[in-house]
């Protein structure tokens, strides 16, 4: 397998995350999105949304979209439930990390430390909109792990891995997580979890 | 079964519709979003992210997230792949949807038809990009159609009725379809399948 990822990416950290759980062995191909590498012509045609990261199998098809990715590669193992309803509660947790977490608690990250936003009076007000979004997706996830160890099914899985790899960086888009005691606790259990790997220390096996 | 939605909603008409095609039965139960209804403690206990669509199962337990509800209701039917890969690419396309369309398309033709945008220097300069945005979305989307009748394995499945959701009303967003052959092809393609009922005619069986 071959990894197309930007090493900063926090989507691409979830999928090199479950691949060390896994201990899956892959090829790491760094793209830089900074400079517009996910916009040539080879790269759109791996994923025609111009986006990293995009996994490609053994086969050469490729998949995109982190959390595809996730469900793809956790089949069949500890990382993805086994009852129905458990299964479409993850799905329920990816769908909100994407569309209610994410593009606030990322996109605040990527502006501020990773891009260095241009400051408009437009783009502030914007991070300001963005900031207030993500404290209240921080909020909803606060009240559900007050009393639970793990999103779903009482179980480490692929919903954890993906609300974590943008939470565990959410000081870094200018948000204070002293206020949610319940996410530290669960961040923290996270980390603990046997094979984990940093967003810094990870390695292509 | 029964559905917590909001009328105009493209993410509760998918599960309208997906419901149509399975010939399921259950109890409409419309919220309205603008005046606050999905931020009542009541509503709160089954979707504590405060959104429709929601569905109540018959036993009390409730889903959110649409796409969640379109893998939960759609599993053991023909609008739900065999083949793994197939599965993860439905996936794929159901992120692409939530993450680069949606919060385009959708957000576009929330604030010009259903919420009437205030019109401020900042909202118009917004709507801007989601237009161009949601442009971009819809170029993916011909791309990928061109010389293919549906999403994922040549065959009408939960991909197609999530996209199909919003994009049928682009136009109530400002976008116009008029270049997008392949996606008015796919469009008339989805209107033809067997049990289809439109957002204004569904109701609940």
């Amino acid at each position: 397998m071959r990894l197309f990822d930007y090493p900063m990416s926090g989507n691409g950290y979830k999928v090199r995350l479950l691949l060390a759980h896994l201990g899956r062995s892959y090829t790491y191909v760094p793209v830089d999105i900074l400079r517009g590498e996910t916009r040539t012509a080879s790269f759109l045609e791996k994923n025609p949304n111009g986006r990293i990261p995009v996994l490609e199998l053994d086969d050469g098809r490729y998949l995109a979209e982190s959390n595809a990715i996730l469900y793809w590669l956790s089949q069949r193992s500890p990382y993805w439930p086994d009852g129905a309803f458990d299964q479409a509660q993850v799905l329920q947790w990816l769908f909100f990390e994407q569309y209610s977490h994410e593009p606030n608690v990322a996109t605040a990250r990527f502006w501020l430390t990773v891009k260095k936003l241009e400051n408009t009076a437009f783009n502030s007000e914007l991070l300001k909109q963005k900031q207030a979004q993500g404290r209240a997706a921080l909020e909803v996830m606060e009240r559900h792990l007050s009393g639970r160890d793990f999103f779903v099914a009482g179980r480490y899985g692929i919903s954890d891995i993906a609300l974590y790899a943008y939470t565990h960086l959410a000081n870094e888009g200018g948000f204070d997580l002293e206020p949610f005691a319940a996410i530290r606790g669960w961040l923290a259990r996270v980390r603990s979890q046997p094979g984990h790997v940093t967003i810094h220390e990870w390695r292509a096996a």
